[in-house]
């Protein structure tokens, strides 16, 4: 076992972000990170898998916060304010700064298999609300249609708030997302 | 220059279709393919680029079929509405039977690579779903919310139909799940 290393995990994905950032994702190596990190490869591997870890290791996370509240609310709450809850715990217990959520978006958009692997997530992420709404006793295919447009909810509100100054807080850009899909499918 | 074959694009994908069924994905051969198809390898790769191709070569037509419709319709029409048309557009011109479309979601569904393909055709189709709307004055992010609403209303509603017994035609689970996502984002 080696000696505890204070905030290694947080630490090495600072200096991942960097690395990808300045080098680009495919030509940054685990070696450069750790030694960027003043860590070695041995904690490096402690903590993430691989490289790309560094940036999906949250939607583990992530599927925990939309399941916990999905299947926490009351029995009366119907399907589409459910899956607004769900965001907005995602939002407010999703702890990423803004200016480094912006540094992941801007690597990932500049990458096509992680582009992909981004996708790949969201899906997850889709397939967890409509799986955790259907154990609410919501029946198909509403489930898995609030799922589907709840994630897609989310990823739109996601990208722009990533977009922006970081001033207004996510929780905004999803209420305002869901405010638009309401207003969009009612035909407005 | 081989001669020309009757219908061998239709007879490799029917033999691929047979083989990834009978032997699953993995085990299917570009080889055994034509075999079963009583052609040659050669003839096969003039139609695809490789196995994988005869499942996911139709996205393109999609594509075309969805952007073509979204481009086409009068300036009044409203985005949601527009993405109803689109996808009765593709109802109506996609020509896959109901048993051939039931044979490949079942070899999709059984393999984690071609679920994350299938994935990220469903994205390249809510892509340009989107761009076309936008190319119809709709703004952000109405145009990527409608679109990705659109594409999981097409999703849902194709999964549906497999399942199926086939009697009923696509455009009925298209205009179903149309409905229930305006009643679910409506909140009931």
């Amino acid at each position: 076992m080696g000696r505890w290393q204070p905030n290694a995990r947080g630490r090495l994905a600072e200096a991942a972000m960097e690395l990808f950032t300045e080098r680009g994702y495919e030509q940054t190596t685990v070696a450069g990170i750790a030694q960027r990190a003043g860590l070695t490869e041995r904690t490096f591997f402690r903590h993430y898998a691989d490289k790309r870890e560094v940036l999906f290791g949250g939607s583990g996370a992530l599927r925990e916060i939309i399941a916990g509240t999905l299947v926490g609310l009351p029995e009366a709450v119907a399907p589409m304010p459910a899956m607004g809850a769900a965001l907005e715990s995602v939002a407010a217990e999703f702890h990423e700064s803004h200016a480094y959520a912006r540094r992941r978006q801007a690597v990932i958009a500049a990458n096509a298999e992680l582009r992909e692997r981004e996708l790949i997530k969201l899906a997850s992420l889709a397939a967890t609300a409509a799986d955790a709404l259907r154990q609410r006793g919501v029946g198909e295919p509403a489930a898995t249609l609030a799922a589907e447009a709840g994630i897609a909810v989310f990823k739109v509100a996601f990208e722009r708030w990533t977009a922006s100054t970081g001033r207004r807080p996510l929780s905004q850009f999803i209420q305002e997302s869901l405010d638009e899909l309401k207003a969009v499918t009612a035909g407005a």
